[in-house]
């Protein structure tokens, strides 16, 4: 195919919308273009890679027995309210009415749908195990929409369903789909680690995020070089010290003036205090507005995902609340719900806010001077705590995650009541796992891991096509006749390849073929009175001059 | 892959939703299940022959040089606001916000939204023609769903978009697309034919339906079978003889009680007059109020698209003016925008209602009873009218539209100020075509064409596998184990095929193979014993006993 006939357009200069290294080259080799904040249209070169992403997930999915099948977008409110997530899922879920105004909403993704598709098609446990899965648009109305494609409110996601009789099927099926999961990121050359993860608004049993190593991933991760544990920061665990000052004696309580003094740096330095001496009070509200305190230590961060799973999914960080921010604290507090990270209670003589502008409490203990009504782990994990596995340091990273695997058991088939006449003649609830993987942010982690800085260096089965064949002269006959019959032989042989036939200077041209990063650049130039070609590899830079009628099978070779 | 592994559930008996063939085997074979009204989800084997549809659509496109591409579903308001649809498009379009209030739809099209992603990229006359598609889902609030998926509220579509530096080449670029139709439709073994249409919504100069020969469909259309003019009935003209009546001398106007009578028939019986006597008067009213009064001959029927045409884009059918129903009539009527059929100006001594109830007015007179302020042909043509080209007789078909190829001209560039510098190096608006093709129709439109009384006769390029192979014995371990290598060696052929593996009678396997409609069962059972196999091919029902091992090669031949 010529290069003018398709709709291939380049940028040469950097889009300013754009601020990651996969945005800028997606916007100005013409992969993507936006139509709005977090909304983009795939151009030509964009969706070739998209289908390529998209064959290998198939195929590998059916390999392991998974039917495809399509879903609608377009969602009746019904099986969300019966499953309670039309309440809890909040801002994110687009909803809309049809003229009857029955209310609809976008599927952010499609547990209760494909559950009530296959209700009734499961009656025994004969029709268990089953898979089925789809590739499709999903709708979340982001607050933050980031990073071009990678965090949109149109995206499109694979989403897998498995539906079992009993628990061992279910784990075997969930190791199953992630070892395919393993295999896709590999066919797609994206470097990837699974590692533990928490439900959220999903819900079940456990997780798992697949993660790709790339610099621009809002996934931040610990992973331990030792034993291999590896969690987002959302579900990690880690060893650490309770506490630093058990020999203490406890003190009497008092109230210390802290004039203007708020953040934990700042009263630490004023009082002199060690910031593991605090208790760092953050104020949440749930869904009723019942406020609740979460406490941590000095030197800790609340992860809120954590705090999520004590004290429930629907709390949300308070801003109604701050007023009193740096000088708030769990110390003569009533009516509120107060919720503790484990370590803040061996603290001997701890200091917190006095509930009043400049004023802290010193010398604060625990069940004397506070009590939590909930407690547990509510830390966010940091950079070199101990494995909680082996005890060896974690190492903190940032990544992309690219899929999602998770065991639900019940959650969605109790309420939407799958039930199933088991080997034994009872009825049973079907369990289930979900498994998604987001493949058009995959495009982007290609990108982020293969690109230099003239452009896209696409792995040969990735590319959107995998040879261009430049004339360097457009207006020599000989070139032209040669390139259209070089594209023709290619395509006969299978490999995917356009001619430019532009009227370009070449220094525009190889430019071009650099940026789009096709993997072979296959000029004809100077060298064609030799009888040669030039072959110029995008990866490595390197050029070859082979004979022309020897190009087809020295690709090949190379591409095997 | 087996049967039991694979989300295939066949129903033994007609679902009470349906109505139609089509949609009754789609359910019973498995193919689509019911969401909501409207809105069906695609089971796996529905799914693959809309794969086969989508591969045959792509390849044909791809073949004329147009780029593929993928836009949103989501689309923000303003480009629709730009081109006026977005008051135009009515209730027919869903409408949502998102969390910040700014206003988006789902695309019922995407006219707006292409012509906006290339205006930047068409700078000059070197960047024309341009090409591009996509497949995807549509978003259409339709006000009776029909049929399953025919006319359903999400659907997936393949729309075209062509853009032109001038006249010839948009002409050109019109007739290419055509054909690739044909083509399209010829591969898909799907009888149908290309009509002249009315663009309706889309705008534009002229447009072709492609209409399927089904007999459920909702496109009414002429054709004549002597000089081929075929058009559907919002576009059909006809000959027709003016009126029967020229040599009568005007009487003088008089009202007549007509007490109960409202209905031409009624009328015309109770006055001993023909119906094309009648002016027949119809109440519509434009958006913005006004009351529109549509006259046609009693005989005749009025043309909604046709009246549009004339009278406005924004007419509607006025319930609220339905209270004199039967007595209305343009003589003596003002302040109406009176919409004549050419034919009815000519009525000597015509009947029409008096305003008020149980009363006609009669010897009503063109110029000097009544006067219509816009006129021309609004008439719905009829069975055995005369050809408008040759003058013989045309017959009138039901089809289902499968496809539309507009000529847009500026329709929308226009208002989106798509310019380019031509050769002359000055600035035109660039021209346009759209052409769709409703892919899940298609396979509607495939079903009622090839199905007999035992369920679906897929041709072979479009089922969903080429092949079953089905043990007869579900417990004979010889029958399973050839069942599955044959399975495999067809696999490695290239042969798309599931081996029966389900431990159920053979009478219901067979039953089910029949309805699912693989074109070729191969059948294990009793003539291994000699070393035969089965083949049993759908359409025509016959079996042949063919060696063993030449199973793959004669099914092969057949394929071919």
């Amino acid at each position: 195919m010529k290069f003018s006939t398709l709709y291939i357009k380049t940028l040469r200069d950097d889009p300013q919308e754009a601020e990651t290294v996969s945005h800028k080259l997606m916007i100005r080799a013409g992969l993507v273009k936006k139509i709005s904040t977090g909304i983009y249209a795939y151009l030509p070169l964009g969706l070739k890679v998209l289908q390529h992403i998209m064959k290998a997930v198939r195929e590998e999915l059916n390999m392991i027995g998974c039917s495809e099948l399509l879903l609608p977008a377009l969602i009746p409110s019904d099986p969300w309210k019966k499953t309670g997530r039309w309440d809890l899922y909040g801002k994110e879920m687009f909803r809309l009415s049809d003229r009857t105004d029955r209310l609809f909403c976008l599927g952010p993704t499609h547990e209760e749908v494909v559950t009530e598709v296959v209700k009734n098609d499961i009656r025994s446990y004969r029709d268990l195990p089953l898979y089925v899965y789809q590739i499709q648009a999903k709708y979340r109305d982001e607050l933050r929409p980031r990073f071009g494609i990678v965090r949109a409110k149109e995206f499109i996601m694979k989403d897998l369903y498995s539906f079992h009789a009993d628990n061992d099927c279910l784990e075997k099926g969930y190791k199953k789909v992630f070892h395919a999961y393993e295999k896709i990121f590999e066919r797609c050359s994206i470097k990837s680690i699974p590692v533990e993860a928490d439900n959220g608004a999903i819900g079940g049993a456990y997780s798992h995020e697949f993660v790709a190593q790339t610099p621009i991933g809002e996934t931040a991760y610990v992973i331990c070089s030792s034993c291999g544990y590896a969690a987002n920061l959302e579900a990690a665990r880690s060893k650490v010290a309770i506490c630093s000052s058990h020999e203490e004696s406890k003190k009497e309580m008092s109230e210390m003036a802290t004039p203007g003094k708020k953040t934990i740096e700042e009263v630490s330095t004023f009082l002199n205090q060690d910031p593991s001496k605090f208790l760092k009070t953050l104020c949440y509200r749930n869904q009723k507005g019942k406020k609740i305190l979460a406490i941590v230590r000095g030197d800790d961060e609340v992860n809120e995902a954590k705090l999520k799973k004590i004290a429930g999914a629907d709390i949300e960080w308070s801003h109604e609340d701050q007023e009193l921010m740096g000088f708030v604290g769990p110390a003569g507090m009533s009516g509120v719900l107060i919720v503790a990270d484990e370590r803040t209670k061996k603290i001997i003589n701890a200091i917190c806010g006095a509930n009043k502008v400049d004023a802290h409490f010193m010398n604060v203990n625990y069940e004397r001077d506070w009590k939590a009504q909930l407690s547990g782990d509510i830390r966010e994990v940091k950079d070199k705590d101990l494995c909680p596995e082996c005890g060896k340091e974690l190492s903190l990273s940032l990544g992309m995650e690219l899929g999602h695997t998770f065991v639900l058991n019940d959650r969605y088939t109790k309420p939407l009541e799958v039930k199933f006449a088991s080997v034994d003649g009872r009825m049973k609830t079907v369990l289930m796992g979900c498994y998604g993987i987001g493949i058009s942010r995959m495009i982007a982690a290609l990108i982020e891991q293969h690109h230099d800085e003239k452009g896209l260096t696409w792995p040969v089965q990735m590319a959107p096509y995998k040879v261009i064949v430049i004339p360097v002269n457009a207006e020599s006959e000989e070139q032209t006749i040669l390139a259209e019959k070089l594209s023709n032989e290619l395509n006969s042989n299978g490999i995917s390849n356009i001619w430019d036939d532009r009227n370009l200077s070449p220094g525009v041209k190889f430019k071009d073929a650099e940026l789009i990063g096709f993997p072979y650049a296959v000029i004809l130039g100077k060298c064609l009175e030799e009888g040669l070609a030039e072959i110029k590899v995008r990866k490595t830079g390197e050029t070859f001059k082979i004979p022309l009628n020897d190009v087809i099978e020295k690709l090949k070779q190379w591409m095997e």
